[in-house]
């Protein structure tokens, strides 16, 4: 297995969070760029109501497209072994997911009551109570599941969340045969400490537990908190091309780590020198284009530490 | 002790890198302003020729009027016990330093000997051969020495820096009798494992010796550096409000980890609870007004982490 597997959710979590929608034929030649960097998984969509998330209204097009068409990339080459995901709030994303060919689904609850209520009108509880029958519903289906707990390291509507809540959670998650687990810092308020803290815990719970990190750039902790998880032992990261992302939801939330400064930190260590940073950096230039803003991303900005010594 | 000593360098580093010179009273005003902070020492300015780098014409005025004046700060309150420190490069530069009230000494050299050559026309051993018995009259002078190695990290011009030879420098300053040595990433390059890595030689090789480390956001890994460095068990961090600074001569770096950010990410983690990030703030606020540009500080931008609940 790599050493470190990045999840990129810049499709769905960084265009979720744009007023603007991109066209379908965009997101369509990013995905595919996203795939020719080498990447592992992909999340492309989310199965939320056209209407209320017009940004995700091409969701089910996107996967079949993908799972429909003989997947070749720009540059004529064969796509490699990427995961497709999709998130899922409900039976009926689930439904909606199954139908069109969604590798991975994606599901959770937060760890913040007020949160849960706000976004879903469930308690966490009441939320966990529904997400796990369809976490089962996909795995019978024999697809790949990833349950997460959002709100993991902190609200921005309660304040601080205990560990033991996260763990308590966890714990279900692990008893309903879910192995693939992500603890989110949906609101940014992860510091690399208590990161170390919480996954040490989560891993010692279940040391085969496939655990995912997902942290935001909110104080600028984001790549630390990272480092942070690494040191933890954890092997699955979240990123967005380009640091897009953030709930809306979420009070003072802002993007995601931004997936090629992630890669770029990642290959200073000599991890991962099969990713092909350029072509995420391609997929954020033209997002900051149509976006028009510039994006929080080093890599764009400024590009990786040269290898070698200045050509002067 | 406290677990965590801050080097405030925004009005040394920060300012010398500003085509704008800032008038010598306004400069007064946020040295009182970062010494209200609680922050440990200060740096607040460089012995360099007038004429080749006139942000730092006053840096004489400055330590005479904070060493003979009563030095009360603006709200009427004695200054707490803050160490103030000048930059020096040669020995005239010691001379005039030593008449003005330097506290705390701050010199170098580059690992680098490209960096060195372009910064001071020598080699890294020439310029070492210079430093140490500049740092040992100091010291006989009773002042406090802080030796550094810059480009620790990697060099804009010559690529890696292998441990070895920042080893090498460093064994040099502990023969000379120096306890107190900073590992400068001068270009930015620093990655977690390497912070770790070779911080770890440094307390192996002198258990005693007061590490200090010096990082950029060059390429968003600053904070993560410092996380690095803090598992690493150094004590002493440099930074500046604003994350302003950078080296005139290095080819792509650009600012120092951000003051502000620095102590946010400490609070986060229950450490330095005392100091107060927003005195640091409103130098940088004002700082951002009189350069007229939004300097790269979240603490500014988006506050701290709200402390409990939100109020609504």
């Amino acid at each position: 297995m790599k050493e470190i597997i990045i999840h990129e959710v810049g499709p769905r979590d960084g265009l979720q969070a744009e007023k603007q929608t991109i066209p379908t034929e965009v997101k369509v030649k990013w995905i595919e760029a996203l795939m020719e960097s080498g990447v592992d998984i992909i999340q492309i969509g989310s199965f939320v109501h056209p209407e209320k998330v017009p940004q995700m209204a091409d969701t089910d097009k996107l996967f079949t497209h993908f799972s429909q068409s003989t997947c070749f990339s720009q540059s004529g080459k064969k796509v490699p072994s990427v995961v497709l995901a999709g998130l899922v709030l409900n039976e009926k994303g689930l439904d909606r997911g199954m139908a069109c060919g969604v590798e991975l689904f994606c599901m959770g609850i937060s760890a913040s009551d007020t949160y849960s209520k706000k976004n879903t009108g469930m308690s966490s509880e009441e939320a966990l109570s529904r997400i796990i029958p369809m976490a089962q519903k996909a795995v019978a289906a024999g697809k790949k599941v990833q349950v997460s707990v959002q709100n993991a390291f902190g609200c921005s509507y309660e304040g601080p969340i205990q560990d033991e809540k996260v763990l308590t959670i966890m714990k279900k998650y692990l008893e309903a045969g879910m192995r693939r687990i992500s603890l989110a810092d949906t609101s940014g308020h992860a510091h690399p400490q208590q990161v170390e803290r919480l996954f040490g815990a989560a891993i010692a719970l279940e040391p085969q537990a496939e655990l995912t990190c997902h942290f935001h750039e909110t104080y600028g902790l984001g790549i630390a908190n990272c480092y942070a998880a690494m040191k933890a032992g954890v092997k699955y990261f979240e990123a967005s091309f380009g640091g897009l992302g953030g709930s809306p939801f979420s009070a003072r939330s802002s993007g995601n780590v931004c997936t090629e400064d992630f890669v770029h930190f990642l290959q200073r260590m000599d991890l991962r020198p099969d990713v092909r940073m350029d072509k995420i950096v391609e997929v954020t230039k033209e997002a900051g284009q149509i976006l028009n803003r510039d994006l929080p991303s080093f890599m764009n900005r400024i590009g990786p530490v040269p290898a070698g010594p200045a050509s002067q």
